[in-house]
């Protein structure tokens, strides 16, 4: 393979800049021509495509975000779109990709496959969500950020004798939220894989004040469950009688220069995407699996190990779903008494 | 006079225990003793009081929040309140207090200095609408929070193509958004001290799309305008097309490590307190002004250079109040094309 | 096991007071009683211990350093230290311990275990070279702080078009070079586990001038080669033309508020130890290895397991030394040209 | 006046992105074409000169040190020099130039007003030692950093039981180690401006740990005086037996994202020197003076508020050289007992 390119897709994730830079730099250094696609599969379609040279990628390390930006462009699910970005590619004489994003941006990279051209998956968002990875690129430093946030908070709320509900990202999962919350010292944590009791939660918080353990009390709220503001009414309606604040972390955890780990999986993932493509292998999700690259298809039987299957009827089927550690959510209880 | 004691008062601010430790070792170096009174005027009446040594302070200087508390108090205003303070004051031996905290806290300060308690105000909090004073403690510090913030905001507004509010807090002080919209590189910046056309706010926004010159555009609201949700709705009103997203810095402004410029600030002004209670000098505010430390009355005539006056019917007014600077307002309008 | 103790030993590293905390404040959710011991073992034979209680350890979460703070004691190694020191521990009814250190700490962990008193082993450093985890208590803050320094140098090295060599703690280890480096986007990485060429060092230095490639270069090495004076020293011995800079990060790395991953490892880890003394097993030193907790022998056989084995003239062997990830140096090489 | 040029001369400081990027935006909103010259008079000379856009500038507000870069180049100070530079402006059309730097750079800056190009100096150092500003641009960056340094040190020094000794730049001013010590509790701070008795500075570490009021013990000492290297071997020699460490925090103090302040001081004083420039103002150095932005000749007479004047043999005098703040030194050592 002589000419590869690579695009972001799906939400911004600190960390994709280094995944990018390190597949323009793994594939110079392996002989290839390497070019962007800008905005994702909406670029690819509308050309929006240009020649790296090392130098392209000498400041992008520590920036967050992405540089080649991201958009969401759902007309690449249709043949139609596919068809149209493989025009582009073959314009470019382009023979593979690398895409860096959520599972959704994976659907696009076993297309493009199928139609000859490989495609290798990089997992980047905040989320950790991503089935065939322990940890996605873009996490680490989402919890440090929201860590960060607590340890803020957590200043405000003993000066004051406050309860705080903190609501943190996440989609689905708890993962964020599970491990801001232990290393931010969350006093309660809440997280979409587990149930809770509103009572409960209200008498741990009552209790703490009461027995003076406590002057203060922080909740990690998982948007998954719900939102902050939608959690503290409940609270209140369920009989608490602190003085209670929400704060919404929001798209603050989405940014920020992305830590140590976060650029070292990304680069270390970036290069083993490039090995992968130089091997003429594509329709594979990279992914790290006890401290380990491993690469998985990404459409398949689950005895292939496949990411996802399809039904009968045509219906994706994740194999393997990604579950977060409800041990820590287990931990956290027995530390936050 | 032998013996004096330190509170906080009002909302927590950065760099409050920076004041209070300088209080502490200050009075110490003078050979006085010092106590600490928890919990605002609350803790005063109910004489939650105790001595501090010069180790007491040893780790609190890089703590945000005020690790004596604070708490709202307004029976304090009351005759009856303060008699009670007094009384706790009398029986601990203290003879004269330093209060950290908003101008709220500097009532109570000139009325222990009525009752023959030599009390002396700092201005404590992020918000910077404290009169007699060009800074606040804690003022520094917030403003570099938000500027965090928005430097996570844009990587992810940059990489989605979105338009961001983000509210931010200052009372009905535009301080915080002005100095941290200009560090930030705001589109836009709106605060209470200038009026603003929701019109002429998105056809900014519109143009600067259009024109291509910006692919992101980020709005600076002070939480004296109204809040960003509000504002976000308004401009969707207006006819506003873009992604727009709102985030609210809310009490993350108030916490985390103070920052160098308060801290010495801090450490300045509660030296200077102590000395202006050896003195046995009261009802002061202790202020920055060119650089240099000032103290005003905090009760009297506009020409003795008092904060405060009261008129023939006991209302407080203020003599000079504080100004935004809204040659900053212009400066990024300048800046931000 | 009713009554157990933590302490300290060894440098200090971020993290070791949430491994602190943990163990307080699971050994209180499982009914026991703990107690701290200052200055390590040191303390632990001159009776320097004190009870804890939940709120004892309300504030440490985030503080880096040791609040037990840690000492050198050689005289632990010696059966008179150690008889001292069980005395203590029988005199205040403890009867086991967790230590959080490097691994001379582990040995008398074994020690007390031997004479009775199960301890658990808690790896606590930030050099990453602690045998039986892949990842020590510290390390992710230490690499974290070593990228931050690297950034920053980033900035003047290009704003100046300098060589800079950055000298980075780790002792024999690579580890601290090597994830710093990647992280950093080092241009080329000196580990004591990998030769290297002072005049391909230098080569590469020149060449990457001479192409226009980069106007700048930074090489980060590892204090187990050799200092990073020395090291430009032999550079301009081998003909370094370069506007040569040295910098040493040193005991910048050993300090700051613990990252969310250091947070949580030390977390689970201090209520892992718990749980093993509470079963009554010591003479343990707990890891990571694959995402999970183990924990091994400290003394023993290879075949059991043990991290140390004895020969039979009493010298203690390493069975399986820990090795730094020379596929990162690869990495770094192909992505740093 | 239609188009005009901006460089950055000296060593790099935070903020001088901001103060480019001001200058840029400014003279496009007003109506001027501005041209940005690489590497300081270096690149004025070669011809390296490049126009700018508005879009130009879209990312450096966050940088460190000075994306334009800067170099040393004393063939500025000889008419041979300043003649080929001006040629480079001719062919460029260019009527005015901005120079952010240290006051070296201003001497160009007045050169080449008397020969018909009003150049105005942006006064940017961290060492915040230029004569005619209350502040530089980057001082607040470079002091918040060695604070953040000083809070990771002091958990080492209390963990171990040390003294530290921390060298901090500052050339022949003692600003960042007056403010940054502190800031940061400094037990010492030791000054250019200032005499010491190294008898006297062991005295206090002796007596600290004697009195067991300290367990540790950190000295600033700020680079004009002498290295911490140096300085250590002197207390060495004067008796001092306590764990001294060394930690030279460098070149790190020059990077690194600019705090708020910096920012808007540096976009400020961008602005207003496109002001100067729009009025044909040449010759001139911008300073902020109680809060207040100033302008002063360069070189005159005292009486004209000139930084500098000739003496009737053409040496070079310094009309009112910057004084750091005694009384910060006075302030600490009545904290720091």
């Amino acid at each position: 393979m002589k000419r590869i390119a690579v695009l972001t897709s799906g939400g911004d994730a600190p960390g994709m800049n280094a995944a990018v830079r390190a597949v323009v730099r793994k594939a110079i250094s392996e002989g290839m021509e390497v070019y962007g696609i800008n905005r994702g599969y909406a670029g690819m379609v509308e050309g929006d495509i240009h020649q790296f040279d090392a130098k392209s990628v000498a400041n992008v390390l520590s920036r967050g975000g992405t540089f080649l930006q991201s958009a969401r462009y759902p007309e690449f699910a249709q043949l139609e779109g596919q068809l149209k970005g493989i025009e582009q590619l073959k314009k470019n004489g382009i023979e593979g990709v690398v895409v860096v994003g959520g599972d959704g941006s994976y659907h696009g990279a076993m297309r493009l496959t199928e139609h000859g051209f490989p495609a290798v998956g990089l997992p980047g968002t905040i989320d950790n969500d991503i089935v065939g990875t322990d940890y996605t690129i873009g996490f680490d430093t989402a919890v440090n950020t929201a860590l960060e946030a607590l340890d803020r908070l957590r200043d405000t709320a003993f000066s004051h004798g406050r309860t705080f509900v903190v609501e943190v990202m996440g989609r689905n999962a708890g993962d964020i939220a599970l491990w801001a919350g232990i290393a931010g010292g969350a006093d309660q944590i809440i997280v979409p894989e587990e149930d809770f009791d509103i009572n409960e939660v209200v008498h741990k918080v009552t209790e703490g004040y009461a027995t003076k353990n406590k002057n203060h009390h922080i909740i990690v709220v998982a948007e998954g469950v719900m939102s902050g503001e939608e959690f503290a009414a409940k609270m209140k309606e369920a009989g608490d009688t602190s003085d209670l604040r929400v704060t919404n972390l929001g798209h603050l955890l989405r940014g920020g220069a992305p830590t140590a780990r976060d650029r070292v999986l990304a680069s270390w993932m970036g290069a083993h995407a490039v090995d992968l493509l130089k091997e003429g292998r594509g329709g594979l999700a990279v992914g790290i699996h006890n401290e380990e690259l491993v690469e998985s298809p990404i459409l398949g039987t689950a005895e292939e190990g496949a990411l996802f299957s399809l039904t009968e009827d045509g219906k994706i089927v994740v194999n393997n779903p990604h579950k977060a550690r409800l041990d820590f959510a287990e931990l956290n209880r027995d530390l936050a008494h």
